[in-house]
């Protein structure tokens, strides 16, 4: 006899998870970074030195520093805060996350129930409208551009939804390197959506996560930097600028609210040992790399702006990004990304469907997410190329004289 | 103007949290571990080696290995638990967890409802009770000795329930060191409880996270071992052996089981640090470590037997634990220890009230438990000195002569 779990599960489970097979050849999706730019040298040596001088802190959940997280690492979050995004935050108000993804589990957890509705941007992270859809919460996505949220729009909506009697528990953006357009919200945007919210009594929630990647113009202060009314809670992480394997992020709010996150936090501390050898590690060296980081960055989505062009010509339309690891595509209206992921994705090569990347699945039928961080320029080009191949097979798109063998 | 988070946070959300105070002089709480027997620079050579090795790899989310976490730290786990457990585990069916206590969240996710039903051992682990509360579920206390559930009251409850048409979804269970009592399930009595679970076509979740700290007498084959039907979901830790702050736990489940759980982990994987550095380190020193380990715990444990039978006399009831960092103790029926908790934390002395170890408060009104494993054993003796003062000034317990100064 064999015990059967499926009649214990909880109703309206996700799908079960198949089993992991490993990366594809083409791995254009997931966020991961660039391994020749991963500082592992100076982590071990980081590692090393704060193992060396407190290694036996280890020995107390939360080091010594109690359940906001290692002091040294929020004192550097603060100073970094300072520098590049204009923040004025006491490092006993960040919280340090496992990831920037439980900080979208407390903001969601202290402030959402079903039936609540939050404004996303139109085109988002999709591991956020999938913790929405799960919590029972209404997404309405405002349009973006490269300047980010267009403010009449935004303006339109939340008289739309006035009208409606619906309150938004809160707006969220991400402003600075945006998912997955690679745009930036300008600062003029930053303070008109401020003023918005002022009026419209709104909370926002600033997820500033792969802020750290900017490469083109000057960054503008963080909305949180703007704010006078302290309704923006902030998030970010090191996943981006350092190493998407180490699970550290940081969550910034008034105690009023951290104080109600904080009891949410059940993992009796994030893990200690990556918040310590980060906290070593980047005083002295996170701007440098970061700097260095960048550059790479930038020859890489140069290499997937050129290989896109090259293979797709005018039917891949597009916006070359400021900054980040991903390049958001639009084709023409015959071709379904959802249909052409599947089947590129058992032909090894894995893209993200815009239907997981936009509040409206229908808007993102023809649009695609490419991760270029990790992949070699060589990889780049080869899995682009093999792509418009499917594409042009099950599509039609992009178009190609028969006689040309590619 | 400063915006009122208070008027958007969700109903019934827990209390705030205070600012953190720093660790109270005599902490008794919270599962803290011996810092002399921090194994730091095994730690740190181990984090050299991997670091140097493979530190690149921390540029993809999940290293090399998947969603089930880093593939050499579940060979080892798998090892481990065949040599120490009596259990069969193929890696591939163990998830590596951000702490044990993600393996909780994780089966309750994938399990529970509200007004769902689970039975727990009377007295069980407080951050269990408090999870179970928080999503609305009835948790109902099985009574236990130091040997285990009481298999004929487990009986006797399991009728009663079936005559009400109640199903529990699952009985959670410590049988290995118990928490609090520190008790151990014997075999003949694990083997009782997979048959009672089996007539009464139960699921069982053993949660064995203290099991590596046992040393007295032999450990017991884990019921998961025992199992014939698949019905046994196991969780285990590397916080207790190992480092608190370290969050490394395992989750062990039937695929059929694992796949609709490991979809509710949307944490981008555990952190990969921690996970290489300890693979790198156990297969060598595991064994031996947590051998001098238990020497060491068996010392405090014995400090602290000396100090609460020096203090308190016969008016602190307790068995000896037969392994690992807590001691549960009985006090006469006038001392409340949720006020003695109270007042000796304001005095520096940190103890757990018995009514938030207990699935029945009321009859946790008079016990406490007492972390012993963190303190020197001149902390342990003072503190326990300092609480008998507070307990005998409150309470009259333990009677002294009122003309003997301590």
């Amino acid at each position: 006899m064999t015990f059967d779990f499926a009649t214990r599960l909880r109703p309206n489970l996700p799908p079960g998870a198949a089993r992991w097979g490993g990366f594809p050849p083409f791995n254009f999706i997931g966020g991961h970074n660039d391994a020749e730019n991963l500082p592992a040298e100076a982590l071990r040596a980081a590692a090393d030195r704060v193992l060396a001088r407190e290694g036996t802190t280890l020995a107390t959940y939360q080091l010594e520093s109690g359940p906001m997280g290692y002091r040294p690492l929020r004192h550097f979050i603060s100073e970094k805060l300072a520098r590049r995004a204009g923040m004025t935050v006491d490092p006993e108000d960040i919280l340090v996350t496992t990831g920037s993804l439980q900080g979208l589990d407390l903001v969601n957890g202290a402030f959402l129930e079903p039936g609540d509705t939050v404004i996303v941007e139109e085109a988002t992270y999709g591991g956020t409208l999938t913790r929405l859809q799960r919590l029972g919460v209404n997404h309405v996505g405002v349009p973006v551009d490269q300047d980010g949220i267009i403010m009449d729009a935004l303006a339109d909506m939340l008289n739309e939804m006035a009208g409606r009697g619906v309150k938004p528990k809160f707006i969220y953006t991400v402003p600075t390197v945006q998912n997955p357009t690679g745009g930036v919200m300008t600062e003029a945007r930053r303070r008109t959506l401020l003023e918005r919210a002022g009026q419209n009594d709104l909370m926002i929630f600033e997820d500033d996560c792969y802020a750290d990647l900017l490469w083109e113009g000057q960054r503008p202060p963080a909305i949180h930097a703007l704010d006078t009314d302290g309704r923006v809670i902030y998030c970010g992480s090191f996943s981006k600028s350092i190493a998407p394997a180490l699970r550290v992020g940081y969550l910034i709010a008034p105690w009023e609210a951290m104080s109600r996150m904080l009891p949410l936090k059940t993992d009796a501390g994030s893990g200690a040992l990556e918040q310590m050898v980060l906290a070593e590690y980047a005083p002295d060296a996170f701007h440098s790399h970061v700097e260095t980081l960048c550059v790479a960055l930038k020859a890489k989505a140069d290499a997937t702006v050129a290989a896109l062009e090259e293979q797709f010509g005018t039917t891949a339309e597009f916006d070359p990004p400021r900054g980040g690891i991903f390049l958001w595509v639009t084709f023409p209206e015959a071709v379904d990304t959802t249909r052409l992921a599947e089947i590129a994705g058992a032909e090894g090569v894995a893209i993200n469907p815009g239907a997981e990347w936009v509040a409206d699945p229908a808007t993102g039928r023809n649009k695609m997410r490419i991760c270029f961080a990790n992949p070699s320029p060589e990889v780049l080009r080869e899995g682009i190329a093999k792509l418009a191949d499917i594409c042009h097979r099950e599509f039609g798109v992009p178009e190609r004289s028969a006689n040309v063998a590619r």
